[in-house]
């Protein structure tokens, strides 16, 4: 039997990875999709490239270079800091980059009809909802009714991990075997993981809550 | 009173141009942006930079030459003819470029948050139904929805001609004393416009049922 094709959108990050695991493990054949829009955190980009090619997945990085000085955010402006210790609403919130989930989408969604795959799998989980409003599940399942009528191939979006905790994801995580030293969770550029930035806080917190310890090594 | 923001996509074709005409016309602040993906009919690109100038309007040429090798269409693809005389379903179908208005209007959207804009305006229009699902009206209402939510920012999509055929466009164009000589309207590319193509048959339709000669010089 012929494999159905399935874009994975992966930044390099945890979730997105553990994800590209399980899109294979589900018997899809994957096409992953990255975007390189010259964010703090770039090295995540080296992350999801190293685990397509461990995993020999088709792997395209999109040069969306351009969001840099159309969109604003922390994240993205050399001259704000990024905040550390807590991944709270108000602390957070400058590091939102307005769409960015619904324009990454967009576009995996758009290679996804062209390449006739059935679907289009996000990474996207519970603890993001708070802060990042695109990656909610009211705010899926409205982009999802989009996806199905955006063009003459039916497409869905999939995002098992919408309702899940980070730590939960860690807990599938050991199941499916995932090399976890390639993954990156810091919104800090640096040869080594900050620790202390809110997305490291909460990576963190989900290893402890798994009684597990993280193989990278933090500044 | 300040004017509010209003990020108007323009083509450079007749439609999306009427449409910043209009937004001026409606007091409101425009911001233009244009998408440059190496399509074959780029001289639009020319068209909508120069409307923006003669009317001093702010305008950003997007570079999403990314799209011409993740997309598939007879748009992007340098081997394959753009079809002639019609612009009926399956003689046009392969100008569909998969999702592209969807992922124009995610940028337009993500773009209009950042500055604080309280509309996207697009120009689709009622004859491009058929043949472009992500022209559709349902389509936009749904997107929309999106739009809506997806950024602390609120924002909504504005498409006066969603339901307006293009002759009734150019009926519009009339009053609001648009520049018809800077806008392009034609599939291929060339110093004139082909006269041939699907597009080019529905603008001389247009102008014709208005009783109208256009000011275009043909091939």
């Amino acid at each position: 039997m012929n494999k159905e094709k399935a874009v994975v959108v992966i930044s390099g990050w945890l979730d997105s990875t553990v994800l590209l695991y399980k899109i294979i493990d589900e018997w899809y054949e994957p096409y992953a999709i990255s975007f390189n829009y010259w964010q703090k955190h770039s090295k995540e980009l080296e992350c999801a490239k190293k685990t397509c090619e461990y995993l020999w997945v088709n792997h395209k990085i999109i040069d969306v270079s351009f969001l840099k000085n159309l969109l604003d955010s922390s994240l993205l402006n050399d001259d704000e800091e990024i905040p550390e210790w807590d991944y709270k609403e108000e602390n957070m919130k400058s590091t939102v980059v307005p769409s960015r989930n619904l324009i990454f989408s967009s576009i995996a969604i758009g290679y996804g009809q062209s390449i006739g795959a059935k679907i289009v799998a996000l990474g996207v989980h519970w603890g993001d909802h708070t802060i990042y409003p695109d990656c909610r599940e009211e705010f899926i399942d409205k982009l999802n009714e989009v996806a199905k009528i955006s063009d003459w191939h039916y497409i869905e979006l999939y995002c098992p991990f919408v309702n899940i905790s980070k730590t939960d994801v860690v807990k599938i995580w050991k199941d499916l075997n995932v090399d976890f030293s390639l993954t990156w969770s810091c919104y800090k550029w640096g040869e080594k993981p900050c620790g202390k930035c809110g997305t490291c806080t909460e990576r963190l917190e989900a290893f402890r809550d798994n009684w597990m310890e993280d193989v990278l090594d933090y500044n």
